[in-house]
């Protein structure tokens, strides 16, 4: 299991990820969606006494509010458009004919008003926004979604479309990073208790071009990115499973999000990989759950 | 409550759903989500007898499977294709200056490999052709999934991302069309245990354009849609909750699929609309829960 596809070999025959033909898109299996409920549980746990507001949204944005956050400056080549056929049924005839000719029949299909969400935070942010002016204490959302990345890839840890739970924090940056520091010890305590080897190292985001370098080189310089990582396809490269990130007031400024005293509020986030915390977990205690240690078969099937 | 943006008004008013500028696309708040959780326990044990092979796909695929589908002949207009930009740093150079400039900047981007699941059932098909003739039995499949359609609309019960959660049937003819007959009974015990007025009606899909209404008379001839409807936004134009769908062996030939004797397999699908039917329990039973009955109040959230 020392190249990247055969773990994902591995996956694909045990039955946990289902092939789509498609690098980076897979369907699951019953016990790989077990562990993710399990995952998702634990993160719940986690954070119950926070009393967090739950927001669940589905995996689009709306087009304006994505533009708005910057997204197409940092990171353009991972996303996702959606766009839809508008034509009459002249329009439609011309787009069958180049299906039936194997042509391109996509350069028809027009932009409509949704973006793939990229990140679960993402949508939250205008919605706190239009209520106002934040309270003292700030605001804990509870997010989890499905997110789109546009990048094919062997790794079966690096997903085209996968899920994040997230915990949002918007306040002071005081709050915030309250708040980073937190999850920081939390999530070392969920995978410890998943009994994974980790580190948790400072990071950047992937932004692009040469441009981006510098942001990268800022953002680690500010501290604003911790991950924690484990090995899961490549003992040298562990992949980052949770991120820890700190938005300054980024978000604030994008949207328009003030604190009770109505200065920009700063926003921190912790997201948690749904997929490649599975992952990890199938690559370290194996893809046959009867080996697995006694206490995690407990803690993911209880005492059954 | 007459008007259909009136409803609308009341589920995000309290907190049900969330707003998000775009018609059809909502956020949604923890009763909402507990009520979805609810609904797909129910449907889990109406089938649990039946040992479904579980398969859990993201909110897309592959663009050559949705190709093979048919789909863009007769839903051209409902499909969701996904973009994405490709360019190096001087087209994103022109990226960025058109979206400063507010003009069009989803001109460069490029259709993917991937397209948004239209209905839950679609990414199996392949996935299970793939594997070689189906079995003297026939095969059960149990899919969750986000699906898109592109139709802006006031109307609560009409999103363009929403939940399906669907059994699906491959087999004879005679093997389909008792398991349809299983879900139409079964269908309709579980909206029974909700409380909620029902019809069952035959039906038809939303072909596109002028040929589109020949296929929707033969549709509704052949007998080959059924629909479990409740009223949500409109006495007079009940929604449809449930589908129950015999396709004939139209996908068997899409997607070579055959049965044990290599004759093309007949499919049938079971499709619950989760939104839907939380939307039609917060509308006849109110949207605040502890007006419930106290049997609904169980069977959601247990005795506590």
């Amino acid at each position: 299991m020392d190249a990247q596809s055969s773990f994902r070999d591995v996956l694909i025959q045990s039955g946990h990820l289902i092939s789509t033909g498609i690098d980076g898109l897979y369907g699951r299996g019953r016990i790989f969606e077990e562990i993710v409920s399990g995952l998702e549980a634990q993160v719940t746990e986690a954070g119950r006494q926070d009393g967090a507001e739950v927001m669940r949204f589905p995996p689009a944005i709306a087009r304006q509010d994505f533009e708005i956050s910057g997204y197409m400056k940092s990171f353009p080549d991972l996303a996702g458009t959606i766009h839809s056929f508008c034509g009459d049924e002249r329009a439609h005839q011309r787009l069958i004919c180049e299906m039936v000719d194997g042509n391109d029949w996509t350069s028809q299909q027009k932009a409509t008003d949704l973006v793939l969400t990229p990140a679960a935070c993402y949508p939250l942010y205008p919605v706190v926004a239009r209520r106002g002016n934040l309270a003292p204490e700030g605001h804990l959302v509870d997010v989890y979604s499905y997110c789109f990345r546009h990048e094919p890839s062997l790794d079966p840890a690096r997903m085209q479309m996968f899920r994040q739970r997230e915990y949002v924090r918007l306040g002071t940056a005081e709050q915030v990073l309250e708040f980073r520091e937190t999850w920081l010890r939390r999530g070392r305590e969920i995978v410890e208790r998943l009994l994974l080897p980790m580190e948790i190292d400072i990071a950047n985001d992937p932004f692009f071009g040469r441009a981006g370098r510098l942001m990268s080189d800022a953002q680690r310089e500010q501290r604003l990115k911790f991950e924690l990582l484990v090995p899961v396809n490549d003992a040298t490269k562990p992949t980052a499973c949770v991120s820890f990130n700190y938005h300054m007031d980024h978000f604030g400024e994008a949207w328009n999000l003030h604190d009770w005293e109505g200065r920009l509020a700063h926003t921190a986030c912790v997201g948690f990989g749904m997929e490649r915390l599975t992952l990890a977990l199938l690559r370290h205690h194996g893809t046959d759950i009867s080996g697995w240690p006694r206490e995690l078969r407990t803690l993911f099937w209880g005492n059954a």
